[in-house]
Parts: structure tokens; C-alpha cells; sequence
């Protein structure tokens, strides 16, 4: 299928930000672009986009593919200068946009052979069309986030006494692709116990014991559109009132923070939402990072919920809520859906409950 | 275990090629050179090094560490700008070099900022200085190739009439972590039948069929290290003269690339080595990717073994020798061993055999 229409909106965004020529080389804007993906590993990927030309993607010939995705493709050797490639299609008289991921190592060798006048990041203007989901997408989106909460009903089961964090881990595939999903939209966060007050903890040999808290922050690929959802159990025993106390506050922080979602409302605002009511709770200390991400073809998009995101949300963004307390020693929590933004308000994508659950 | 021989190692280097100042960002470098991973995903992750100062380490505060590495931590959070932070410990008035790496989202803001008296790709210090393995690398690339013959073993036996690639590209984790593991260097590669003369072919619904070819290129990850080996099997039927043929030249092309190597030798040579016996045979135009690539911390390191490359193999360098003839419509076949030059010769790390072999 064409993806003309995207092409087609990017251009338009490019002309109404004077950036003439533009060079995309992140494969996940490739694929959002074209509906190719391609994985070049470390070599060259670029389409190059500049007004009133067709859009060439330079692809190394070892990805050869037959198939007529709207735009010019030229291929290349392993023993071919990208530069030199490049200087036949890219205007020297003009700037020209690259892509935020453009590695020193392409970036250096066109800014000595002089190849643009200039060289400008200009991911925003794709990354901004990307965050502005279609339709089609939406409908992904939410078919991958249902999977997710199905999902999710079945981690919980996997859970005993004795239980490895890396273990449990290793069963989740299985469960996403028996739902119909291709896999892992990233590495998953399985925590046990203390290590749910680390928000970045990576599945280890902790084993699981009685009264620990169990917190899966997991997500899948469907259809090439990402899912992400945190939940926080307890383990055979209620928790104790501290720890009841911050599972609701950061319950409210996130119920609340979806609650006033609407189309204009500055991201920083949503932060502020949550992150006020944690504070307010005595816990702002221990909520260590933003609020929430974008996110679509990839797990991370452009796009924060964060203080230091202020411009407004938009019809067809999708990011996640998520708020969370560390408090090592005492408890880790963290909650956190997908939303949607529509014409009218917002969607949650996820509908697992956010009730204080104790499970195995 | 403080890694300061590798940080001497490659500050030597820089001195020796008038690099002042060097900021390494790629993980896999930081890993190699402070022995801790650190998993930025699109955050900044940077190691200072420069003459008589202090290796400073740039981290998200999300990643906090305690222990103590040997470099300066510095901590920032979300909303710091990476140039100031940068500003306080790099000499503006000398060059820097930069990684590889480094995204145009860092490099560009900090080239406007003026933070540097120019801006260089500084990563060839630190890879050549990760192509010499030393003897506790040397020993873990072994061990890691010697659980990728034993997975081999397994994995022969995972197929039968019907199975798809899928289906067994999804049990092979499982055997790599029984054999401990901790788990694949790479996406796997399962071809049957016409998809083994695809170099890239990624598992799909394929089912497999009696006298199909059956390629499995495979590695694991064993204490950071990587293995990586390519065999090509034969499902319940002797290939035909023409397969036999085209195996019998790769497994040639192979071992007599391999019988070449010593200290000193161009790595251009070996690629001609095995190239040259594919071309006599006829088929040199389906050999369509250079000879090996360099491996260690990352499946694909610095180095390659091409006609691009004509620096001379030194002792510590491990690559892949991995000729490979792809002739859709009838073979694909490619055979794949890691090699060790050593201080008087060579060791090859692989040791499952290259004969034709019949399996299911």
C-alpha cells in the first residue's frame, strides 16, 4: 500500500517550515512513511525529500526488494561512499534537514564535502506528522492495547512461590504470541519485591516470596503498532497501610491525569496533574521521571508528558500515563495505561483494572 | 573490576593520534571500557576522556549505580541541557573527537554552541583497541562459541516435516539458556528450502518439506560476549549434484579463508582467498556480501573482512569467516565459523563439522 498520503504531509509540513530538502534515516519513519520496513543494521538507510522531486530511499543492495513503494529506490555496495551517493540527489545550494539519529559517522563526511549549506535536525517534522495518528493506526493501536490487557490476566498467573523475576520473564512472549501478537514491543520489566522501587529494573534471579509486590511493565507488537502497561500486584498478602497508601496515590495520579485529557490541553499540564497530587502526597521526591511518552511504531515516539513539553496535545496523539513512587525499603509503584487523544476528548487503550489485586 | 588498562589503552591511542579529547557514546564502548552496561535507550549516555583529567561519565539519573567504576559520575535528569552539561569538562579551544555514533540530535546543538575547536569521528581509537582481544576476552569468546556448537547440536533437532521457520526460531532461546546462555546475539536466522538464498531471510510461516536445505545462522550471548555460526542441513534428502557442488565450494572457500590466517595478513586477502575459489567455480556473483565481520562485545564490531579493508589481522581479533552462495531457485547455502588470530597463528572457535549432512 502507497503511503502517499503521509508522504504527502510531510512535504507540506517541510514547505511550511522552510526546510527545502529533508533526509530520513530512523527505519521506524522509514517504515511510517513508505510501509517498508527495513532493518539496515549499521549500514546506510536515507530517503531523501525535497520538493517537487520523487522521494529516493537509498537502500544497500543486500535489502534489494521488488516491491513499488511509491518511491525511486537506488541501491548501493558496501564499497560505495554514501556520500558520494547522496551528492547526486541533494541540493548544495540548499539546506538541508537530517534526521535526530543521522549518526557522526554519515553527518561528518557530508558536512566536509560541503554536499547541503547547512545542516539542520529535522526529525521534528516527521515526528510531529507521526504523532498524529490516522485512523488505521488508531484502530491498531487499540487492537494492540487489548491484547496487552489480555495478556496481562495471564501474567499474573504465572506467578508462585519460589519464582524467578527472569523466569516469569521468559513466559511472556509465548502468551503475546499465542494472543496473535509478533512479539515484545520492548525488553519487559518483571519486579519483585524491592526492586519494583527501580524503574528500571531488568529481570534478575530475585525469587519471589509471600507478601512482595509483583509489577509488570509489558507490551507487545500487533500489526506494527506497539502496546505498554504497567500494573503493580501484591503477592498473597494485602499490602500494608504505607504501602496502600501510595498504591492510591499514584492510582489518583493517574485517574486524575487522564481525567482532564482533551485536545489543547499543554502536555506539561498532564504532568502536573499527576505529578501535584504525588507531592502533595509527600511522595514527589520518589516520582523520578515524566509522566508519559508517545509512542505508536515505536515503544519511545517523539513527544513527552513531561514539564518540559508544554505544546498541546492533538487529535490522534497516543501516549502513556505513568505515573509511580520508589520509596526503596518501603515500596515501588507504578500504573500506567496508553491514551488517545481525539477530535472531541480522549480513550484509555488499556482497560485492565487499577484495584489494589493480590494474586497467586 | 576497574577496567583501567583498557582506558589506558586507549588513551595512549588518543595521545598517539592527537585526539585531546574524546567522548565515547555508544554502550557497548562504555561497557568495554568501564565494565558497566548501561542501557540509555534515547537518553544520553556519555565517557569523557582526555588527557591527565579524570574519565567522566555522563549518566541519566534514571540509571544511578552505586558502585564505583573508576570514572567521575556525573548525574543528569530529563530536563538538563546535554551541551551545558558537556560544557563544564570539554577544553573548547581543542578538537573533540565524538563517537560514531553520537546522533545529529547531540552532535548538531553542540557544534552550534561552539564547545569544540572542531568536531571529528574519534571511534577508531576505541574500536581498534576492541579488536585486540586480550586473554580473559580471548577465553570468554571461546566459551561462548563452544555453547553456539553444542545449541547447533539441538537445534538439527528441532525440525521436522511441516514445522514452520517461525516455530523453530522460537524454541532455539530456550536451548541457548539450558546451555547457560543468556540468550541470543542476534535475531535468528531460520531458512528452509528457496529462503536459504535469501542472506537476510527473516523466520516466517515457511512450512518445511522433504529435501528442503535447512540454514540455521545462530549465536548467544555468554558473559557479554558473543557467538555467531552458520550452518546449512539437508531435510531427509542427499542434495542434488548441483547443491553438492555449490556446498562443496563454500565449505572450500571457507576452510582454505580460514588455513590463511596469521598475524599480518591483510584482511582483504583472506575475503580474495575464499572469493577467488567461488568465482573459479561460477558463482561469484551470488557471493554478495564481504567474507566476515568482527565480533565481541557486539555481534558486529568494528572490522570487516572485505576488499575495503585492507589493515593487516592482529593477534586478538576475532571475525567470522562465512562464504555463502545464493542461488534462488536452487541453493542457498553458507557455512560460518569465528576465528581467533593469535600472537603465531589461529584458532577457529567453532568446531561443529563442515560436512554435508542429512538430517530429521
Amino acid at each position: 500500500m502507497l503511503q502517499t498520503e503521509k508522504l504527502q504531509r510531510v512535504l507540506s509540513r517541510m514547505e511550511a517550515e522552510g526546510i527545502p530538502q529533508l533526509l530520513v534515516t530512523d527505519p521506524a519513519a522509514v517504515f511510517w512513511l513508505t510501509g517498508k520496513w527495513i532493518h539496515p543494521g549499521e549500514r546506510f538507510l536515507g530517503l531523501l525529500l525535497a520538493k517537487d522531486k520523487e522521494p529516493v530511499l537509498y537502500i544497500n543492495a543486500l535489502f534489494m526488494f521488488p516491491a513499488d513503494i511509491g518511491v525511486r529506490k537506488v541501491y548501493y555496495s558496501d564499497t560505495d561512499s554514501i556520500t558520494e551517493l547522496l551528492r547526486r540527489d541533494i541540493d548544495p545550494s540548499l539546506p538541508l534537514g537530517v534526521d535526530k539519529i543521522l549518526p557522526a559517522r554519515f553527518l561528518l563526511p557530508l558536512m566536509e564535502a560541503g554536499i547541503a549549506a547547512g545542516f539542520v535536525n529535522g526529525s521534528v517534522l516527521v515526528d510531529t506528522e507521526r504523532s498524529l495518528k490516522d485512523e488505521t493506526e488508531r484502530e491498531k493501536m487499540r487492537a494492540a492495547s487489548i491484547i496487552n490487557d489480555k495478556a496481562m490476566e495471564q501474567f499474573k498467573g504465572l506467578v508462585y512461590e519460589g519464582v524467578t523475576e527472569k523466569e516469569v520473564a521468559a513466559r511472556l512472549e509465548g502468551i503475546y504470541r499465542a494472543l496473535g501478537a509478533s512479539g515484545h514491543s520492548f525488553d519487559p520489566i518483571v519486579a519483585f519485591g524491592d526492586n519494583a522501587a527501580d524503574p528500571h529494573h531488568m529481570p534478575d534471579d530475585t525469587k519471589l516470596r509471600e507478601g512482595d509486590i509483583v509489577l509488570f511493565d509489558v507490551g507487545c507488537v500487533l500489526d506494527d503498532y506497539c502496546s505498554d502497561m504497567t500494573r503493580t500486584f501484591f503477592f498473597k498478602k494485602e499490602p500494608d497501610e504505607e504501602t496502600k497508601r501510595i498504591y492510591n496515590l499514584v492510582r489518583r495520579a493517574n485517574e486524575t491525569a487522564e481525567s482532564v485529557l482533551r485536545p489543547g490541553i499543554p502536555l506539561c499540564e498532564i504532568d502536573k496533574t499527576a505529578r501535584d497530587i504525588i507531592t502533595e502526597g509527600g511522595y514527589g521526591p520518589n516520582f523520578t521521571h515524566r509522566l508519559g511518552h508517545f509512542i505508536g511504531v515505536e515503544v519511545h515516539e517523539y513527544g513527552d508528558v513531561s514539564a518540559a513539553f508544554d505544546c498541546p496535545a492533538m487529535p490522534g496523539n497516543v501516549f502513556s500515563i505513568e505515573p509511580g513512587i520508589y520509596a526503596p525499603g518501603t515500596a515501588g509503584v507504578r500504573i500506567e495505561d496508553l491514551v488517545l487523544i481525539t477530535e472531541t476528548g480522549y480513550e484509555v487503550l488499556n482497560h485492565y483494572p487499577h484495584d489494589i489485586e493480590v494474586i497467586g
